[in-house]
């Protein structure tokens, strides 16, 4: 398979796994939380999907195509340690995490993953989903939209 | 449609295209020409689907992905005009030519593929073909794949 056809699966998956989670997470109460906006593709699926959502983003940086750009109000530019506590004691809540963090080092990038995992828990409402291509912890790992092939993303359910 | 959905259908008319265009050219004799190589994602699908072919690739810099990094031999790094010109001093022949310039400003790009035309022709086998996203003049253009929405790729024939 070409690189060309990998991105075209990775593609495929992320748009069906983020809608099957939209359509999982219809009947809760909260907010969306998209950790990694990079040039907005995914953000603009979700908002499209979840027009009636309020959507949170943390980047390090605003660097997305301009159509892309997320309200000033729900877009946390810093850290994703210290923007995920300031979230948490805001009390907003997420019914979906789309966690899109990676600076293509697998074994740093897990790490990062595992490390977040435990500042993202306390922003989730009670069986909240989180989508991510990396393994998490201290969710419950569910399975996802049968197309999308085993261990190409994560799908957890908040306790 | 959202961004993630639009990127999805662009990857697949890349894929439907030259897959299209390397059996379309599979009876000629010659090389091929990759005008911009980017990350290196069609570069690695031309690659893959034309092993037997000589890949020649213009770029005004090397940036692509490590894995997908053309030999040396077959990288042409500077200005299109420049490398054209050279090309058919040392008459390579192209089957098929994917012409992916642009820098996203509509008029430029459209300008600099109707300039380029020119000096592509003269590297052209007769019949061989160019897929591109931009217009081309002086070839003759032919239906592509069925699966591509109309405008969205060209497909020429040299004469």
């Amino acid at each position: 398979m070409s690189r060309l056809e990998s991105m075209r699966r990775r593609l495929t998956a992320q748009i069906d796994g983020l809608n099957w989670a939209a359509k999982a997470t219809a009947g809760l109460t909260g907010d969306v939380l998209e950790m990694g906006l990079g040039n907005g593709r995914t953000y603009d699926h979700l908002r499209e999907r979840m027009p009636d959502r309020r959507i949170w983003v943390i980047d390090r940086q605003l660097r997305a195509h301009p159509d892309c750009i997320p309200p000033e109000r729900d877009f946390l530019e810093g850290e994703a340690d210290a923007m995920l506590t300031d979230l948490a004691r805001r009390s907003a809540r997420m019914v979906l995490t789309h966690y899109d963090f990676g600076i293509g080092v697998p074994e740093d990038d897990a790490a990062e993953a595992l490390r977040l995992s435990a500042l993202i828990a306390p922003v989730m409402v009670p069986g909240g989903l989180v989508v991510t291509q990396q393994a998490m912890t201290g969710f419950t790992q569910i399975p996802g939209p049968e197309s999308i092939a085993q261990g190409r993303y994560f799908f957890y359910r908040a306790g």
